[in-house]
């Protein structure tokens, strides 16, 4: 936990956006994000870029989270409702691993615990991991 | 254009990320972004999110090109390279439409061409088009 | 469950895969499929195709068990362990869904119970669902 | 084109749903298929695995067609129009490659042009391209 509180510490665009780290666990992160009107698109909702943008930072959190650098190589995003007012909320799961790459998935998730967002993504590591 | 200009002139995500519009058309729009400090992520490059909200505004602007108003469904991208210093530049083009959805890609590149990502996403569209 | 068995009685490309149908209920479905030489790709291993097809009609399924007609618009796959022999198994659950559009997430899994790929499909629903 | 011939005569699940191979070249492939009965879903349309079997042969023809084993790690598709009758083409192109991964777009068509599906794949590579 202090490594990955060190890790998100480091994500300067994290920071920029608003995100704060709530847990992190062994595969598994979640980080919420205050809804400011910077994070808002011409429609007056939250930008899909916000929406990815929490999701993928609960992504780079679990796919770090065993000390084996993870860089993103692919991710999908789909959209159920649009976001407005309050927090947004990401919480990541590892969904499988293999020595080389693994996968998570990502709910996105308002105050009201409605579901915003179902985020998929893959990592390729730089070393084995088994 | 003018139309959309407006409509970008809204989008205060992509103005809070440096995001500024070259040029627009009938189902494209081109988007650039200087990278600054703020876009890095943990390893010191841009942030997936970043990336993403770059070519996700010219997928906006693509998407709402025709006057019919576009919500973003869907959305998926893959990271070929990292991004380190100068301007990301990304093209979104039509690549069908019904008349409920419409597909558009988006290349992202670097200031020597290289290709960065590649964006493909969905809107659902309010009013019937045809 | 009778109009969905129904449903799955008319799928034509189920029937040649050699999927069937293990269970269905609001929103779910369970599909299997015995791995056999025609569904191999040159590798000798289980075709993307036919694992695809496989968690395509879970989701089928389980997006037409309200009785609405759905049909989809998108879909992702992630491959995580190549599949050789005996059977495989998709269970597809909803994720969310609003008047028009409904997510699903789909895990393909082998006798042993590895993942072996998980897939997200979204629907467009022609009548409004609520 | 020898090699890849060869590879695509290895092709069990191509051969078992009738594709046919027209054309290859580096980074490349199309191929074609006659829509048949087996290929119906239950709406009695072309099913979605039918056509993302197409497209994911394609991507394999042409992410194989550099002599370095390729495996598919992840793959989206975007269906726009629905499939009927006659012959359905998929003609893969190279994105990007970097030494480990290489990510393809398929576009799928029909005999009249028209744009049936976009496909978006990538693949791992267990040998070094560069």
């Amino acid at each position: 936990m202090d490594t990955l509180t060190g890790f998100f510490d480091q994500d300067l665009y994290a920071r920029f956006n608003g995100i704060t780290l709530v847990e992190t666990g062994q595969g598994t992160a979640k980080v919420s994000m205050q809804i400011r009107d910077q994070h808002r698109n011409s429609h007056g909702t939250v930008h899909g870029g916000a929406i990815f943008t929490l999701a993928d930072t609960a992504f780079a959190l679990a796919s770090n989270s065993e000390g084996i650098p993870a860089a993103a190589i692919n991710a999908s995003i789909t959209y159920m409702k649009a976001a407005r007012e309050g927090h947004l909320h990401a919480t990541a799961e590892e969904f499988a691993q293999n020595p080389k790459l693994a996968t998570y998935t990502v709910t996105v998730t308002d105050d009201a615990g409605d579901r915003i967002a179902l985020f998929q993504g893959m990592v390729y590591r730089k070393r084995a991991a088994r």
